[in-house]
């Protein structure tokens, strides 16, 4: 494997669950493979578990990480083709990602959507003009359209605690405050649709996540319906993808409950709003994985520096 | 040890002196003790010796540091219990504790006091969550009642440098700018408490400390009196305690100067303004100790995470 | 040698590039030098290549690099002899310098010019009073007046791509749209200087660089007869010496275009603005050796990190 920048990339992922779950069992077996290698972490964007668990990853294989915030630590980056930089941006990113190339055997990158350009967003300016012009693997840390770490992260997390051979699985919107990206609903779709559950997604109408991304997959847009049954609800906000990045309902009757919930697990990629998101009554008892996801984050990134290791 | 929060933490201030010594002395022989381990380093304030020394002795011990700058690099974290996250907020300690515990094997915090609520900073908000909700091992680098890491540092020091069996140490308050925490001199109060020292306080009227912390010790509102045949000069500033938060005085006659100080050493945890708390002939001379204090910061600091790995 | 803070430190260039090409060879060889020991990189102002191939090589050697911002993870810093801290500097450097040397085994620090008040940049104000105050050698990441890692690296990379004994360099400035420092030129000039090359500086009137640099390099108004057989075309902008800091000429014409480079190299330090300083057609072609020297910034600091613990 060269790249990990899609859940596409997975060629098979009942093997990586497993394999993932051996690194689980025995996180510092493969200690030599990463020695006197750097994983570039770079972010454009804040970041808290992906920041901690990647470079935790790294350091089991034997790997040093080296963080940087783009935007604060360095030089505005230009993405255009042909641009006379005299504005704001200092640096292309033909030299930037060249350049990082030099000093990381692989560079992992977080760049949110701009969640006003629908077509730039789509387009994955950032992570493809990484993925172009850099020399190296790289790694998607959560681009403007998938997340695909959390999407590993969750697969493996499911296939942990199904206690059923097919898993009735849920995904559903809930309400936010603010207009949020569809990367971790798009990345945990598509991971599903690879696994052997019976997979469903439930939102408001006016939030139908990209039907490129959903494809055949059930869409409800009555909860109740949709949470029939249910051994695992994952919940995620995102914004409407039709009216591209718009906040059009904020309706609190879809925030996640535990009466709501049953005795389903409820699954969430963090961080969460409380009692806007979710209640406590969820979160505060074992009807809650999000510790556990939390804590596979670092051997999904294992697994996937593992292979690009091995590969390269 | 499971935590060290407070200098109520230390059991015996003279048995670990001795060990820190030992650390000093040889720094390197506990390598194997933190192999493999990870020390999260939060902060949500501003640092330079507690970053680069608690950096430095977790590397002594053979961990990987990884730091944080919790308001720049991540999310704004709620700390209100039932709250209804629908504002600046987005990740709730009890999340965020238990996340950060999946990848550190201990977590060093540093958060400053409000200075506008006593009962919040007393109530050790962010430091107790902490404590509350992760599920490794909590140092504090600075809360919003505390610098034990800071303390214990000064301990050693003293210890190093008295020439009589029982010196006698002065706490002083100095002038200042700007409204300061209480935190450095409580915990210098609380050590010097603790060990074999004439200790006592100098302070303008209106500027006791919380007479919780204070207890027995003599409070002198006459500096030339305290200061008579002090051995050490241990000097801060703080704003006032009782009309809490504000600055009431900044008498530069409080300034420390090298004929107040006579034969005494000159003692501060730094940052110190020059010529607004003490003056250059101070700081630039042999009366001074605090870069022999700064120095020592780390072998604090490795022995207090040298005693936790050992009890974990 | 104890610190590395002008291209003056280097004693014999050629025998530095021989050195630097071995260590580019092997870089893993000398991993017990810098073991148990740190680097603390310092910086003032923003950094990609510095702050990544910095770290990279002291990893090469072992070390353990710790890094930190300045501005904002810590206090700002006084450079003031005697002045009454009560404004808004609340650490003088005499303390930072000292405190820092009790952490780390190496000090690296960044700290750009005011480009405002000429005779504070030549006087290296932040730079020397590290020099002064540090108890570690100092190792300059760009200061005021000077780059040396930079002008180390871009020698070690013309000694690389020479494909006759002696080579004719040009410095040629560029149009920008930002005020912007001379270091990067100051130290590439005396690194050719050192150099077997025929060196010759090219910049519109207005804008030679400090004549104590320069020296005897010859320096054209016309940049077309500057280029004439030119091997190398080194580019970089600079604000004006004389009229200290300004911008007084963007003249397009003086933009390197494939044309006028004719089969000479180019080089740059970058960040480069494309198409203001070089047009496209260049940096996307053979002709541009911008990303082998960002490689070679790593060969260069490490070479000058192994000196110093060698010699200490």
């Amino acid at each position: 494997m060269k790249n990990y920048t899609s859940i596409n990339d997975i060629d098979n992922i009942n093997t990586w669950i497993e394999e993932a779950k051996k690194l689980k069992a025995n996180p510092l077996e493969h200690q030599e493979l990463g020695k006197n290698k750097t994983l570039g972490l770079l972010f454009f964007n804040s970041s808290l578990r992906t920041r901690l668990s990647t470079q935790k990853a790294a350091l089991n294989l034997g790997m040093a990480p080296i963080v940087m915030n783009v935007s604060g630590d360095a030089w505005g980056i230009e993405f255009g083709d042909g641009t006379i930089m005299n504005g704001n941006t200092a640096e292309h990113i033909k030299e930037a990602a060249a350049v990082v190339s030099q000093y990381c055997d692989i560079i992992a990158v977080r760049a949110f959507p701009t969640l006003t350009d629908k077509e730039k967003d789509n387009s994955e300016q950032v992570l493809n003009a990484f993925k172009k012009y850099a020399s190296v693997p790289i790694v998607n840390m959560e681009s403007a359209t998938g997340h695909p770490l959390q999407g590993l992260t969750d697969a493996i997390t499911i296939s942990e605690h199904a206690k059923v051979k097919k898993p009735k699985v849920v995904l559903s919107w809930a309400p936010h405050v603010k207009a949020l990206p569809h990367a971790v609903a798009n990345s945990f779709a598509q991971a599903m649709q690879k696994m052997d559950v019976e997979f469903v997604i439930a939102n408001p109408e006016g939030y139908d996540l990209n039907p490129e991304i959903t494809g055949d997959t059930p869409i409800y847009h009555n909860q109740e319906e949709a949470f029939k049954d249910a051994d695992f609800v994952y919940t995620k906000n995102w914004s409407s993808y039709q009216d591209y990045g718009k906040v059009i309902n904020t309706d609190p009757n879809w925030m996640i409950t535990k009466a709501k919930l049953g005795d389903a697990k409820f699954m969430h990629c963090l961080p969460v709003r409380r009692n806007v998101v979710v209640e406590d009554a969820v979160l505060d008892t074992d009807s809650s994985l999000v510790i556990q996801q939390a804590n596979n984050r670092t051997y999904a990134a294992q697994l996937v520096l593992k292979k690009i290791l091995e590969d390269s």
